[in-house]
């Protein structure tokens, strides 16, 4: 029924994901000579998105490495929709959409103040141990930290 | 039939493309603090890789550019198979697989010098006119130089 | 007199000057393989610190490139006192100790959160005329906005 | 004696220092929307240049590190004296002119093809022990590598 698939869209949109929003101001050193943000600075784009989105939810990366676990990049896509420009205050919007296992998946979409959406991307980081950099599952906090956002 | 099949395969792989090698020594500003070269940072081994085969093609793309055409990345993908250290001198492998159209997409291969696979990726690129900033097709003699490579 | 020497060292300190400051927080795209911010990241923090000093005063470089005129680097000095970390939110202090002429001369300071300076540094820029890239004069709005800093 | 002056300066000039040339190709990811490289990126081509210099030497910087020494950077002076563009091929001519003790100075100028200088500058390294990160003298044999140049 419509109704039910209404709802769950709903829910969908409300409830099974986590969603975070950062600026970044675009300095000189982004831009080329196109005068765009060159486009392998959208990579820092995205860092800053979710780090930020991790610190949101009161998970520190810098902690988690001084845990003796590293989040290794396993890939990168970038989808380059309209140039980015100096000075432009970018807004990242970083969408965790399922629950981390071996891997976690990071969405993001950069928007200009008009709100016109420049770039969208997502990464794939895998949890390694720094010790042997052999792969493991998400770590328990972590995992516990988005709960609530996939139930 | 089989025979006729591995003939063609075969004349895929050494006629109907375009490869081309280059070399790149990872330097301190390319690592980050895990010690590897930061994600972000492939996207500067593609455009060598890329502009660099054009190079050996008679393709300058800085002559592209003063005739008032651009060629901006339209979509970037990037796979880390294994980290790219300090000091390493890699090899970027380029492929040019598709003659350009509208688009032009090109595959890269990044190795160590042991001949390990430490990344894969692609970018298509479209072409544009500075002056208008609307896509356009390939240059002619873009298309004619590559047309060897596509019989 | 003594007396007289200390109350005009006071003002030079408390009025003859603009100060700014901003903060930044350290990414890994920023580090390299010690685990410090790599050496040349210094003049993006800079970038960031006069940039923002001068938006404070009501003047955006970007205005001021689309008014024709562009502000170049001439000279950069860096004094690496101690290493900026991963995730470490700096403080960058800008100082515009004299009021610009055909030069404008910034000075920087950075620190961590606990207040120990990590780096300090100046720059010299220049003030052309996109055209023709010649040197001229400081725009006189930027100099009239200054003016009640240097009475 | 006017003569022995002259005979002087001529082995200052060809004996008394350690001379390097190394090339450098200009990247998309260097310029900035002046279209010119971006200041900060200097500190990238002056890197090339000293490791570069001392790989020539016979000394290798990685090898020095994993051996539990870094070589940090103390200082960074850079003059900017015209422009470096898209696709430049440029020197990096780098110049040892005084043994190693505590620290180390490497002086550099960057010119492009026709030989117009664009860039000098100088950075002061010193060396650390990594595991205290405590100063300590020039390692034995890089002093002896580099005193046939200062005879």
């Amino acid at each position: 029924m419509k109704k039910g698939i209404l709802k769950l869209a709903h829910s969908q949109i409300f409830k099974f994901m986590f969603n975070h929003q950062t600026t970044y101001r675009v300095r000189y050193a982004d831009t080329d000579q196109m005068g765009f943000v060159y486009y392998g600075n959208y990579a820092r784009l995205y860092e800053i998105g979710r780090v930020e989105a991790l610190r949101t939810l009161g998970f520190q990366y810098r902690e988690l490495e001084a845990s003796g676990i590293w989040m290794p990049v396993y890939d990168l896509h970038c989808r380059f929709v309209q140039a980015a420009r100096y000075d432009d205050l970018l807004t990242i919007r970083t969408t965790i959409a399922q629950p981390p296992t071996a891997r976690m998946l990071f969405e993001y979409e950069v928007k200009n103040e008009m709100g016109t959406l420049l770039n969208m991307g997502q990464t794939t980081l895998i949890f390694v141990r720094a010790i042997n950099q052999r792969p493991m599952p998400a770590p328990a906090d972590l995992v516990e930290k988005l709960k609530p956002f996939f139930v």
